[in-house]
């Protein structure tokens, strides 16, 4: 293996010279100076290194897949009973330890070795008995056959071969793993002092069929189908005068009844007795053997290894790898945790030899190979036909054949959760967004169309779309637009619907031009400076209006701050019939109507200044409620008349309280507490758990917080305009063709929105398998324009955070891994029918009023806050930001920061930072009309970066436009090995904070101005 | 050194085993049997070890300490215009890297090294030139002698030596350190790609004089005075044929003018340079001899040794103590943060060689001598000498010869920090309990008997005392005695304070009895039991105080939560004159008194199911304030009367807020923004910084939220009595004589509220200098009683949350640190000056109403609840409750959970809180009349547990008890090694906590009824 790759000379050398040179010099120091030169020039090759690349390469790596181990090491203790075997370790892939007295499992951790014994135990392969392919049926004659095949200088008496093997068939002590539970009912079984039941008597026969113990053992969970065993056997026995050894490897798997903590066939066993020697010293080379057993590599060796020889030299090998921690700088006792990233044992054999010195601290190996290879893969939805349509065709081609499976891969209980989590966001992002555009459009757009047009686009782009787990939603800038659009349909005296309805069909046709002019291949400028500018503003504006949207019910329902309790006697508010001449004094303020939607405004009088009571008001009006005062054509009189108690502070506890327990709930699923399924399941339902809490403390105290509105009858909210809108009549006829103008600005704004979340959403660390179609998505996006503006209702684009948090819900992780090992991600459960389950409900929930009207409004701005933070934590441009305010040596070890200067990062922030403010600007003035152009003209700002920044730094802090890139990989290969680099490191981060959250919360598009 | 500690034969062993184990065998197959053998059993030493122990064995360790070394690593680069030297990394202690295209440093980090560059740099030592002691007075002749005193074969032609020499005197480019703010006008400087301003042209000579840049480095603080370099330059040359190294000790430090980064005078010198080879086999080499410098006990090799021999012992032994990490199971690019505890050096060579074997993964090394010599010291104070009052006199005596420095200690800027911070938490307490014990005995000891007391006691206390840190407060335990005797004392007809007067006096006189008779030494049987119970007692107290006072505010300002808005003009309060026979019918509602501390009680109809304004009120009286209504005995009359809007609610505001931003401010400090001094000062202040942001908040807004109520006159609170108690009069004489009955009881109490504060507070960990004093202290409290029951001021032992926050704000720690390393915890800045100067500023309090009255009740509130939870937190009661909630495999790796059983130490926590369970129910109920005997009680159980836990167990959840320790102690030495253990790894996580915020919050001892 090691010898048939290039480069594989320098890796044998080094296996050489980690071997070879350490002795020998001191015996003969002239021979040196030809090892000196060949740890610093590539020569010879050393005879070990040779042969354990001829072990290896007798087959291609990869071609033949062998067993995962699971070893054990069983140590031999005194007991007042007599000797005992008892299990002190296992290992999978990392190490697992007997705490001392603990009778419990250490975490797993690296097994960090002393250097020490790793050279005790080649020894001990060099001079032991080694038997490999051994026929045997079970562990008598396997002791038997290793004791009487010992090397001569090392033969034993029979009479102390008799005791060895008596002493070796022992049942040992294991250490099964137990749940909470089991312990907590122990600890109630044996309070007192007292050991746990003994597993069995010391001395015992090791019994030929597993015990009951063995099987009930929770640890078999963790240990994958068809894996093997090893055992290890290490200890001391007074009677022996030299150490006996032996490694045994057998032919066949074979069931050794009880001898390991789990029934598994048994393959490899080493055993190392002897006199009696320093303390754990056996025990050390006893784990170096396990560790060396749980090298990918050598694990390879000994199962090809034919003869002693091959051993030592995989043995070798492995030592030339090895990482040390000088003493005094580092406490042998620690333990390391598992790393959530490790090399793969592809790149040790193969990229990782060649330049054979780079596991040295601080570097990062190179894989040129399988960065090609995923960036290839990625962007062949992107590759342009030339043909009209042509990008079209083959996104249908691609997507038919994922069809069916669409609909079957979704029957998984998971998708149940992801249903209910999405509808929810789906829910709420429906009420918010149709009160906004209630609001700009005095209701010509409101909650019920918003629900019924969710509800209907999102039903079709799921069921034909390209990448279905897209969610459809009215999104922030086309708000924007729709605002500017109605209020000049009504400075000019235009129709807005028919307006609309002009612009929309304008809209589908250009964007049925670009689906067949494939102008979607452009989205391959989208880099990450572009998505984060928008994701960054999309955030800002949730958070911004939340806050807003929390300060305005301090206005709704004002507190009157210079309420004195002793003055309690001079609050009144009375109903004044008498004299309706006053509402024209001015002074009018505005009372609190419900919440504004649909509702009348009404004003009163605020004659706070006058004395209460003066006037004897009439006392039959006195029992007049406000709303039989107003309708009677009453005013209010008082000073108590505009403020609400209570209300607004109350709805301020609330939002904060949702938002704290959204925080909180959704990171419970990396506490320490509670086992990983309960926390999983808090943490997916964390939002809606936060949202009934909330709802829950507020209808116990039964103060009156505003409420969600939703429609309870399935007619327009405007009773102006009907469900058709016709295309002709209001407006003058060269309307139709005027909209072409507005028309051109929304179809850019629509196909950045839509793009930027489709480039997103088909990230290649998502591991999709079905492949994108940005040309089918655009298209279904267009044909959707013409039935929303035909029939009135917003129009709807993909909504970033809400589809990647659909994603997220949808994750495929590996289950059975090695204790220490973190779950492989293995990609998105990908089909159609959650998408379509949600609109549906959504579609429903038109008919569910009574429940979802008891809502407070505080609960979900506290949602809108939590999402808009999350969203915003999410993406690097906020760590970098962070960066500003870290002092050098505190700033995290992140992967570009070990390679672009700090200045170069911080000048990048920065410009990122001003082009987020630009575009913040433009959306709240009156500019806001281009401000899809300004969208645009991020990708030229990305464009121009170049002419700063270099190439190496781009790649690093953002990735490569298409025609750059190619440049650079014609030159050097070094951009696209650092840049998957970088992607790894990313990978790495994705997985730490997968667990967390979605990257993204979901997202609630709310107002833009 | 290896060799003159008693086991250094198994050390040497172990370095001769690494080092003449590996070759042999290969060679000499049959020489391999013995080398086995040493590796299981000791038997000769070999020849490298041994020199390495005779190097060492010269001096005695700690004789002769050396310099601190800085090392560099400069390497040889090729830029387009030519060779050039450039700094890559840096090493005190941990290394540092400068990062690849990064222009900045590294984290510091554990140096991870490839074990193949060490065995390369072995033979560079073996085979290089090596200078010992050379006499040179600067680098062109080090320079020249190295080049000339080459080994025979390796020597250099005479043109390459010129043109090596001429290559190595080039300057190199060194990496300064940068502060934020320089890097920022870096980046507004250079905004355009380019490089920083290069420190000099390549191919430039090296300075003889330091240059500027050299001078003005930022990183020099970190180098500790009197310290030297050591230079480490490779590189590839390709003029060169075998590759060049020295190895060069200077017999004097040299300042090599701009060498190295920073000016300092050079003792060491290693160079190696060579052909072309394989990619950083140089670098690799370089890092491994720097590493090597690093080792502490491989420094004082080098600077010792006399020959090459010598270092290359000094190498095998440092060899020998390695760990590895395999390959596979750590990556070798990630980079390990120092840790936070180190075996020190003594360790390495002591203690840890006997057990040889003992680095191994999981253990950890023992240090029996070290436990030993502590709690021989730590106990001192608490001999017994047999004598009436030894006790006492040997206080005074250890204390005397401190008095003079316990003022002159004082005068540091820390202590003004440590003042104003211990002065808030005083004044907040004195206010809180004065307000408590005011409401218990009606006003006999209010909050200005609270201020008075607290001044005029802790002054004495802090002037005369054995212990100056600790801060004296009334305490929670006294003053649910104060309220039980003062309803005795009504029951009776007996005067309440004449009756204290003489229970004042009896305990006083118990006290000292107790005092003479030495019964301060029994503390040694409070263990870490004990201690728990009564902290966890006193924060839950805290806890549940500061929440039932905030439910109580929602009583004292009720929310009409049935409040509609619609109904707005059926609200409303009338005062009503006419007819006052009404106060009779019952229903009566307490009306708001702004803090019920002597304001009068008032009482209103609750009329509310009345019509509003049925009857027609007198119009004048309608003008009438509350306040004036019910001074002319009117009553209210009104729906709203009994309700107060707002201020409920945003006292709930205010009370989160202030919790939220104590508990945020506070981790400030261990966050990665802003320079460390900005952090320290903000956590330093966070509970100030919180308290007056809240104040703001609450200033700015107006609302009549309940404030802090201060005395502002300097008379008794209650006008009934005078400044001073008189012994009879009031109650019959007998009194006096009965009143040993209770006093028996509070004597018990202050025994143990007392002691137990002090066995915390002279706790070794806080490495004390100038010693405890027990008896002192208890003779101080005693004679105070006398005083506070003379003149009717409440009854003061220390307060063990506020006093431990008085030490932690006093922690000495070293500053100048290697960067990586964590400051050393040097001791606590005794001193008296601290505690005289916050009482002296509480007496002034008095006189300080108008600012403090602005402070709103929540607001303290809020501050409380911090201090209760802060204090839960910081035992180990708290992590193990929080284990009982944690599966197995989540669990931290804590000491004791590697040695105890877990069920054990479930039971040991259960039963814990089970006690506690029972103090809380017994100071609730009628028996809180034996409650301090239940105290004492506590530590009878501790005694039971003894036959429930094993001593091992014990000695690992608790500390043992003196004469079980004494018996263990006989027997075996283990359990003090691992006690010891337990306490470093304590030590570790204080070191690791103490940054973060006090061990425990200060604390404000709240009602405990």
């Amino acid at each position: 293996m090691r010898a048939h790759v290039p480069g594989a000379q320098g890796a044998a050398l080094q296996a050489a010279d980690a071997s070879s040179q350490p002795g020998p010099e001191e015996s003969k120091p002239e021979a040196a100076c030809h090892a000196f030169g060949c740890s610093i020039f590539p020569s010879s090759m050393a005879p070990a290194a040779e042969r354990a690349g001829a072990t290896l390469q007798r087959e291609e790596w990869g071609d033949i897949t062998y067993p995962v181990l699971f070893i054990q090491l069983n140590q031999l203790f005194s007991t007042p009973a007599g000797l005992e075997w008892r299990e002190t370790a296992r290992w999978i892939k990392f190490e697992e330890k007997v705490e001392d007295g603990g009778e419990r499992w250490s975490a797993p951790h690296v097994p960090a070795l002393p250097l020490h014994s790793l050279f005790q135990l080649r020894t001990c392969l060099q001079k032991g008995t080694v038997l490999l392919d051994l026929d045997a049926p079970n562990f008598k004659e396997i002791i038997d056959k290793a004791l009487s095949r010992q090397p001569e200088e090392a033969e034993l008496q029979p009479e102390l071969r008799e005791r060895l093997a008596a002493l070796l068939l022992c049942q040992p002590r294991h250490q099964p793993t137990k749940s909470l539970l089991q312990l907590l009912v122990e600890l109630g079984l044996s309070p007192c002092r007292g050991k746990a039941k003994s597993w069995s008597e010391p001395g015992a026969q090791l019994s030929k069929t597993p015990l009951k113990e063995q099987l009930r053992n929770r640890f078999k969970k963790k240990v994958p189908p068809g894996a093997e065993a090893a055992h290890i056997a290490v200890g001391e026995v007074e009677f022996l005068e030299k150490p006996f050894t032996a490694f045994i490897r057998l032919r066949q798997g074979v069931a050794l009844g009880s001898l390991s903590e789990v029934a598994l066939p048994s393959r490899f066993l080493f055993i190392l007795l002897g006199p009696r020697a320093k303390a754990k010293a056996y025990h050390e080379v006893g784990r170096a053997m396990a560790t060396l057993l749980t090298d990918e590599v050598f694990q390879r060796v000994a199962w090809q290894a034919e003869q002693r020889e091959d051993l030592i030299a995989g043995m070798e090998a492995f030592l030339d790898e090895l990482t040390v921690l000088p003493p005094g700088k580092w406490d042998p006792s620690a333990r390391i945790p598992p790393p959530s990233c490790l090399p793969s044992p592809h790149r040790r054999t193969t990229v990782h030899q060649p330049d054979g010195q780079s596991h040295g601290n601080g570097d990062i190996a190179a894989a040129g190979d399988r960065a090609g290879q995923r960036r290839a893969h990625s962007r062949e939805e992107l590759e342009r036909t030339g043909r009209l349509f042509g990008g079209l065709l083959q996104d249908i081609r691609r997507k038919a054949r994922w069809y069916g499976s669409d609909f079957s891969d979704g029957l998984h209980p998971q998708c149940l959760s992801a249903v209910l989590y999405i509808y929810l966001a789906t829910v709420t992002n429906a009420i918010t967004f149709g009160g906004m555009l209630g609001d700009a459009t005095a209701n010509m757009q409101g909650v019920l169309e918003s629900f019924l047009g969710t509800a209907f686009a999102g039903f079709v782009f799921c069921l034909f779309s390209g990448q279905p787990l897209t969610i459809l939603s009215s999104t922030g800038p086309v708000l924007v637009f729709e605002r500017l659009l109605f209020s000049f349909s009504q400075d000019y005296g235009l129709d807005y619907l028919e307006f609309r309805l002009w612009i929309g069909l304008w809209v589908a046709f250009f964007g049925v031009v670009l689906v067949a002019t494939e102008a979607s291949h452009l989205v391959r400028y989208f880099t990450r400076f572009t998505e984060e500018g928008f994701c960054a503003l999309i955030s800002l504006i949730f958070i911004y209006d939340s806050l807003k949207k929390m300060l305005s019910l301090a206005d709704t329902f004002p507190i009157n701050w210079q309420y004195r309790l002793d003055n309690v006697t001079s609050y009144s508010c009375i109903c004044n019939l008498s004299s309706p001449g006053h509402s024209s004094t001015g002074n009018d303020t505005p009372l609190p109507s419900a919440l504004g939607l649909g509702g009348s405004r009404v004003s009163v009088h605020n004659l706070s200044l006058l004395p209460p009571l003066s006037s004897q008001p009439p006392a039959a009006l006195a029992m007049l409620s406000r709303t039989q005062c107003l309708d009677q054509g009453g005013y209010l009189l008082g000073t108590s008349c505009q403020y609400v108690p209570d209300v607004t502070l109350f709805s301020f506890l609330l939002f904060g309280g949702t938002f704290l327990s959204c925080t909180v709930l959704k990171r419970f699923r990396s506490s320490r507490y509670f086992p990983v399924g309960v926390r999983k399941v808090v943490s997916d339902f964390a939002i809606i758990l936060a949202i009934l809490a909330s709802c829950a403390v507020d209808a116990a105290l039964g103060l009156e917080t505003p409420k969600l509105l939703v429609p309870s009858e399935l007619k327009p909210t405007n009773p102006a305009r009907g469900w058709i809108i016709f295309p002709f009549g209001a407006n003058p006829w060269w309307v139709c063709l005027v909209s072409t103008v507005p028309a051109v600005l929304v179809t850019i704004l629509i196909f950045m929105d839509q793009q930027i979340t489709a480039v997103i959403l088909n990230r290649r660390e998502y591991k999709l398998q079905k492949g994108a179609g940005f040309h089918l998505d655009l298209l279904c996006v267009s044909l959707l324009m013409v039935v929303t503006s035909v029939t009135g209702l917003p129009w709807y684009v993909s909504a970033t955070v809400i589809s990647l948090a659909h994603m997220e819900s949808l994750r495929k992780e590996s289950t059975t891994s090695a204790p220490g090992e973190h779950p492989k991600f293995l990609g998105i459960r990908e089909q159609r029918l959650t998408g379509l389950a949600v609109f549906v409900l959504t579609g429903v929930s038109v008919f569910m009023a009574p429940v979802l009207k008891h809502i407070p409004m505080p609960v979900l701005y506290g949602v809108f806050l939590y999402m808009g933070v999350a969203a915003l934590n999410s993406i690097q441009l906020t760590d970098r930001v962070r960066l500003l305010l870290m002092p050098a040596k505190h700033q995290p070890d992140l992967a570009y920061l070990r390679h672009v200067p700090l200045r170069r990062v911080h000048l990048f922030t920065i410009i990122q930072l001003l082009c987020l403010a630009l575009l913040w600007v433009l959306k709240s003035t009156v500019a806001a009309i281009i401000f899809p152009v300004m969208l645009l003209a991020l990708v030229g700002i990305r464009k121009g970066l170049e002419r700063i920044f270099s190439l190496h730094d781009l790649s690093w802090l953002d990735s490569l436009l298409p025609e750059t890139a190619r440049k650079e990989a014609d030159g050097k290969q070094s951009r696209e090995q650092e840049e998957s680099n970088s992607e790894e490191v990313g990978d790495v981060l994705d997985a730490a904070f997968s667990g967390l959250m979605p990257r993204r919360g979901p997202e609630i598009n709310v107002s833009v101005n």
